[in-house]
């Protein structure tokens, strides 16, 4: 055991005191881990568009002062009561949902929503004891999705945290822990383009283009991009991405542009935007000649959004399909995830375009907020 | 060769003048089959849906004089120029809709939804010529989906035929030709519930049942089937329904009844009505809990219906699907469904439960138009 094991560590978190102004680095004390739960001393963190969303807090509830990050790696500090497949040392990925290997749908092969672990942006805190593991001065400072990596230490419930090959580089995979396998999942797991199949991906952020390094990963034949940034254009090509639709470029409805392209439809729609308008149209444009095709829904869509489209398209055997993180169970799939990198099938080092140190985090924000980087790394340091 | 095969053929068959009116058993010449074509000697038919809502032709373009009918089984009597692999003899189901084999579609594994062949409830007449088949005194009387099998004879291309084992019975296996492979396929083929798995049908007709009669081969353990209709329930326990909700009989909705039955949701729901309300209800009710689950929709909508749901539903990762002929493909599978019924793995006599000579055709009519019958089986008889 670590010589910090059961004592409360003092250390540096980056601390959002209020909605939407900078981070400010201070000094917390980290409680040690309770029963099922394990500290974890976080190595490398990445910004996702999640963080962000939360951190403006445009809609949703505020839940401030709050650490966010969600996207990172780290080495296991020490393990609470009851945790046996994790030890001290251990290289581990945090993930904002979880699990528990014993809820309905974890012993589901068709789901991994765990009902006990599921996300929850709204909780600040320990599912089990209903308190927040970081505090300064006595004052609890809230957890975000149960992961909080934008701290040199945190407490993440074990069902939540996958053990990694010790080998992998975690300034690379850190970003495996959410948008990354997204997209690819999306992809790999739930959309299954064959071999040689076309592929349209709306949106062409991080997830978007993840869900492209799939389709490459897959064999697909043509992998059709649509976003409204032609700079995404150039970034799109290094996923493989082999054409490019600009909605703004067209007067016409871009499904009647790509419908002109692939001669009535793809085998394959993935929508990554979140937009409502762009739902209906990665659904309906599959195949616009009728018949076969799956859409995938990837973005999350506004809370007062409504999918909306005539059955006959449906009955004309398109399907459509939701997925949470890439359908990945966190425990038992992102290492194999993990592995993937490891075997050169999948790259990682194109998604990052920015590295930043902690001190510098809101740096990270900016890139984002721009549009300029996919994914900053965040080096911790000591 | 047949001594009739290359002559025009003078049979009964059954005359739909107008909309909605009696058919008329007249006599009526049959021509030849042209190229690609195939003459067959109906034995016996049954009466669909379909049929009766194209006769009653409310909301549709009307086609008169017509010959209806497109559940079948035969025995063929003549083929046209370049037809191979069907020869006088053999036994036949025609099928409202067809596989060309050259197609897109037909060259896909992802559907059945052949470009050349595929239903057409519009054209009255052969692909091949613009022309009918049938006449009286010269006049032409109009084709039905391409199978018009209330006749004695009747011309099919060759693409809309499957040939099928001649050991199995005509008067059980020609209800194959649509309404019980759509059933059956839309649960087996699209749904696809996993053994000891929950399944819900909307709808319990013929083909609703039918889609009951997939569960129960593929093992489901629950079958929960929902209909307006208490005398269908009696019915149903036949089909391995389990249990049965009427809608009518309670003050909420339907998908609130539903969850409480079964703590959240089920694993797969199967939507026969056509009614958009129905499938909404059988979407967002597969898992209300969240996750996982699979609907299908397999009942054909009203023109201006809108099937609208918050994307969130999708998200949760259901997946909604739609199917066309239970997804087989007419001659390369309905064969095998044969041999499903000839190793008694598939139940077809529940399915029959009238029966009536050519000359009572209209009998037919009255017993669904009552809903009494699920299926009445047509003999043509010399």
């Amino acid at each position: 055991m670590s010589n910090t094991a059961g004592k409360v560590i003092k250390c540096k978190a980056a601390i959002a005191w209020e909605a939407g102004k900078p981070l400010v680095i201070e000094e917390v004390e980290v409680a040690p881990p309770q029963a099922m739960e394990v500290r974890i001393k976080i190595i490398f963190t990445s910004l996702c568009h999640t963080d962000v969303y939360f951190w403006e807090a445009k809609g949703q509830k505020p839940v401030f002062p709050r650490i966010f990050g969600h996207e990172a790696g780290g080495i296991v500090e020490s393990v609470g009561e009851g945790v046996t497949d994790l030890a001290p040392g251990d290289h581990v990925l945090p993930v904002f949902t979880g699990e528990c290997k014993d809820c309905a749908h974890c012993k589901s092969e068709e789901s991994n929503m765990c009902n006990l672990l599921r996300i929850n942006t709204d909780r600040g805190v320990m599912i089990g004891d209903g308190k927040s593991r970081f505090s300064i001065n006595g004052k609890p400072i809230y957890h975000f999705v149960g992961t909080s990596t934008f701290s040199e230490y945190t407490v993440v419930h074990v069902g939540c945290v996958a053990k990694i090959n010790p080998l992998a580089p975690l300034d690379k995979v850190c970003v495996l822990s959410c948008g990354i396998s997204t997209g690819l999942g999306a992809t790999l797991n739930v959309a299954k383009p064959p071999k040689g199949s076309s592929v349209a991906i709306f949106g062409l952020g991080a997830v978007g283009l993840a869900a492209a390094e799939g389709a490459r990963i897959a064999g697909a034949s043509r992998i059709i991009g649509i976003d409204v940034n032609p700079r995404r254009f150039i970034e799109a090509k290094k996923f493989g991405v082999t054409e490019f639709v600009n909605p703004k470029d067209h007067d016409k409805p871009v499904q009647e542009v790509l419908a002109e392209m692939t001669d009535g439809g793809v085998d394959r729609s993935i929508e990554c935007t979140g937009n409502v308008d762009a739902m209906i149209s990665a659904f309906e444009y599959i195949s616009l000649s009728h018949g076969w095709g799956v859409a995938v829904l990837v973005g999350v869509p506004h809370k007062d959004a409504v999918f909306k489209t005539h059955p006959m398209n449906v009955l004309n055997e398109r399907t459509l399909k939701g997925t949470f993180f890439g359908n990945y169970k966190p425990r038992s799939d992102i290492p194999g995830v993990v592995e993937k990198y490891m075997n050169k099938e999948l790259e990682l080092e194109k998604f990052i375009t920015h590295e930043v140190p902690f001190s510098e985090i809101n740096k990270a924000f900016d890139y984002m907020l721009k549009g300029d980087s996919l994914r900053c790394i965040i080096r911790m340091g000591e």
